[in-house]
């Protein structure tokens, strides 16, 4: 019987932060919700504005995409300021990428009309897991968006398909545990990120293996534990949209 | 006897918005400040980094600086991310510069040792007055930084010369006005940015006449507005950092 | 009796440097002059363009805009041509945003019609007050544009409004003084830039302080320095343009 | 019994396309291999170079790193020249930080001294699947940038660890196929890429769905494709490198 | 009778390197071509677009460009990324400046409609004259792209002029010799590109000298011998393209 | 007998316009140059800085680099200028790069010690020929920086080797002409920029055909030109020196 707990928190394998999601945290956009999965806190903002990008014009759908950033001193030492380097770096695109296309999969473009919605998510306080609480809680940001939309009577349709959240797994010291926090991210020896859908569909799955490789036992395992904290986000995003079950 | 304010928010001429300054926003900064007036929201956080730009090297002193950001959303309407477009554009590159001179007229350099402080200034909400509720509650996280670095034994001195302070100030419809927010702002004749010490000094002056010019009695008006919120702003400062006037 | 001037150039602190207006400088532009505020060197040329920037099309008014640019050796050292950086920097933005403001202070863009007028600012040679001549000498050659304008027979009411000029003060070893030169500018407790109408009106008061703080006393002892040196300026841009006072 | 074949190209579902591996391909890398998945050709170039980036620098180990780039009409229309557009596009970034991700396993970077291999995966002709034929190709390149510094006597120990390789999956009107052609990728419902090691372990699962989700048991199908094609591809290696399976 | 032939690869002085064109090189641009000078190895696709840049729009006349690049690997040792480090160095902007040029004495651009083919050369591997390859390849594939137009009905008459090819000629040890390679140019005297036309005209004449300067004679024998080496490059064009002479 | 002149300004085919060359011009640079090539104005202002650009550290040599830049209106219509748009064009650095190369032929650079020389050739007012004048009168600056260092007695022997001037020659109307001004230049069949020695040698020949081609009996025509107006401009280069032919 084991006095030490394997994770630096004490949490269970299984068992993710807590995570809080605090709607019209700001009052100028029309969706905007800060995310907390414990110490890490992020605001998704989701603007909406006429029209759609250059390629898409004429093609009678509209368009979600998303734009993500750090403030320079979320994180344990500062960073510098991706406007003051005049470009955003790779890990900064690649992220706002994944949010996109993620939040992409909540939503019919077809029935969005000629809008573009635009969910910004910058982080404020940096633990592990900053591209998963994106995702989770700028698909509530994006639901107020649309929302927004339709009081306004904007939209002919719900463009609104279902609710994506999104967790990180990894496997810490040899066990597969959910929701890394940045010590665990830190010395992980497998990362991976999962998006998934409330019917228990995958919208992304992005492993990487840290340190040697993983199994596919190991693979599953992993899903496993996302699909069980999913459960959990799914409940928040629907407890704080107001959506029952 | 007018039924109708001047001001939009029934404010009187003289009277600042709510001040409230959050010490220990976030974790990881030495200084970490939520400074809101009114509606204006910024999140300062003070850094501290061993070493001095190269062109202080070796002269025996340490360097206080500012950045400055705006959310993208923290806007009425959604402005571009100046990392998205490459680089800061002037206005913000200007203000901060104002930030970072008026946090410097808080230290005495010779005192800091080979230490840089980096305030960054990211506007969360913005509502009119950003740069003087940046400097404002710089400030207060620049006293903590410094705190930081004495319960560290870092210094061998007390750096801290004195507490800094700014509020807008502008004439509205014909009549002095003290800390505007953004509906009379985007409508002031003149605008008045003024940088104060808690010793009555002046550190920096900057106002624009944005329609017409403005008169030595004018300026003078706006100037007695900002010494009595000045007062106001020193109080707060002082009761955040529990310091006995 | 002092026998050592006060000021290095031995000026008396009311006096400012020669000034020169030399129009007609260079053939191309629609205005171009030369202004030496002593061994200042500013090119200024007005050049007119047939539109307006996108956000004021249709709205039936003109623009007028700045740029500022140093050459590499205008100044004592050389510094780094701002097109090989690729960026111009803070300080440039800044300078030019203010020289643009100042000059449309001198226009009433609703009757310029929709044309441009760029006004670019090159300093030849650098001995401080570079803004302060380049707002002097840019609203002369501006006006130059303006008369091309309406040689062309391409207005139809006169945009002119008033003449706008601009002087340097600053405390120098606690004195006031007039149109500081790089040797006190380099050394200057406070350095305040000041923009005036030939109606006494203010358009702009930038001061900072350098070193300790100024007072409300100094700041309006330097105030009457910049009006004195006001009356100085105007004559000469009204002689150099033929204009009777 | 289908007369119409599933796949554009005929292909069966558990069928890759004809790889080829050239090595030698120019003669100046110290690894060079041309990779062609079919009509996709990609020149993966090993270069070998004294010195390790600023943040490994002293602790005595190597680097392993990745750039790709397409050439402007390796695809259907042409596309910018990155250099011409002044920066890396994210699909850009995200690709090379996975083929250095990739490649860094096949090393034991404590046994490379400090040397750092770029390998370089330029696209001459795309046809889907560039970023596995990158990392495919890139390993076989790297081997033989190993290879010199072994000859050239400037290791002490071997730092190879293991051949890694990759392939696409995805599923194509429903059923799972591998290494996708353009054709298939462009339609494709979901769309992974799997990076291997030859002991079976994997490295990088990157899975997205580009309409509807996927489910675990699509996943698991996808995999064993992934496997299946893993061990044909390690064959080709092994036979362009002389090494006996 | 000298035993040590002055040329590093044994050359005759008046002798150029193999030339080797292979037209459809890649299978998506409208011409595409590897030139080989030798070692030199350039791929020369030539991109057909509708439309023209802007500022010929509405001239009722077609456009040519080129656009330059080496793969980092191509060279002796690695060179940066351009697309890395966010720009086009000025020897690639002057290098395709000059392609540019000399492909449209190819061209009536009158003829061409409002078309534009871009010829874009990147050096695979290179070994001195990539400027030359590159304009004596880059003319095959431009050949090749209008025969594309004529196959698709796009051109009312035939826009094709005249071929171009290019040599290098210098002084190495100082005898004239001609299309130097990479041991010869890096030793140069005097290096001179000189673009030819198929009737003995010339389109270009750049030479610098390296070292000392260089007379009127020499450039006299420098220019011989390009005449002479421009016979064997236009035969080789015309075999390629089945051009009778 | 034609009484139309074929030149717009009415030289003859072997007259160059009218030269000046003023030193002194500006007074920070360690040389500092006007040159005139009747209307086109160029300043030359050279800079000396202790010290070689990083790859040449430890050679025992200095280095001599020019850079060339045109104020934003020294051209009929206004060019943006390049410090806005982030950064330099082709044709800048392609001329920048000649002036730098055409200077380094008047010196010895491994008696200049480690010193560099920074040559800025800022074009005031255009009308043909910038380039040929900047190394004309750079040439003069170059001279007034390598005096400076005598002076300065920081040099052991004279790095100056020969003076070095450029000027343009072309096909106007079918006729060799030398010197062409901006109408001239706009509408030459052929362009050729020549840079000479003293001694009667050639550092540059850069001849560009913009119509048709040119015959090597042309070439020659256009060289005897240049040679002639070689000796004008060396004359006015000794005289502005004070060194005796």
């Amino acid at each position: 019987m084991s006095t030490t707990p394997l994770r630096p928190s004490g949490r269970q394998p299984d068992q993710p932060r807590d995570i809080r999601l605090t709607r019209d945290y700001t009052r100028h956009a029309e969706g905007s919700v800060l995310v907390e999965f414990g110490d890490t806190k992020v605001l998704c903002n989701a603007s909406v504005e006429a029209g759609v990008p250059r390629w898409l014009r004429g093609k009678n759908q509209g368009w979600v995409t998303a734009e993500y950033g750090m403030l320079p001193r979320a994180t344990h030492s500062r960073s510098g300021r991706e406007a003051t380097r005049g470009k955003q770096g790779g890990r900064t695109l690649e992220i706002q990428r994944l949010i996109g296309r993620s939040l992409r999969a909540a939503v019919d473009l077809k029935q969005l009309g000629e809008f573009t919605i635009t969910v910004d998510c910058d982080v404020i306080q940096a633990d592990g897991g900053t591209r998963t609480a994106s995702i989770t809680g700028g698909c509530v940001a994006l639901v107020d968006a649309i929302r927004y939309l339709q009081r306004e009577k904007k939209l002919k349709k719900d463009p609104f398909k279902q609710l994506v959240s999104s967790v990180s797994v990894g496997l810490f010291k040899g066990t597969p545990v959910v929701d890394l926090d940045y010590p665990e991210d830190s010395r992980a020896d497998t990362d991976m990120n999962v998006v998934m859908t409330e019917q228990g569909g995958l919208i992304e799955v992005q492993g990487t293996a840290e340190a040697g490789a993983f199994s596919r036992a190991e693979l599953n395992a992993m899903l496993d534990l996302a699909e069980g904290a999913g459960d959990t986000l799914f409940d928040h995003q629907r407890e704080a949209l107001g959506i029952r079950n």
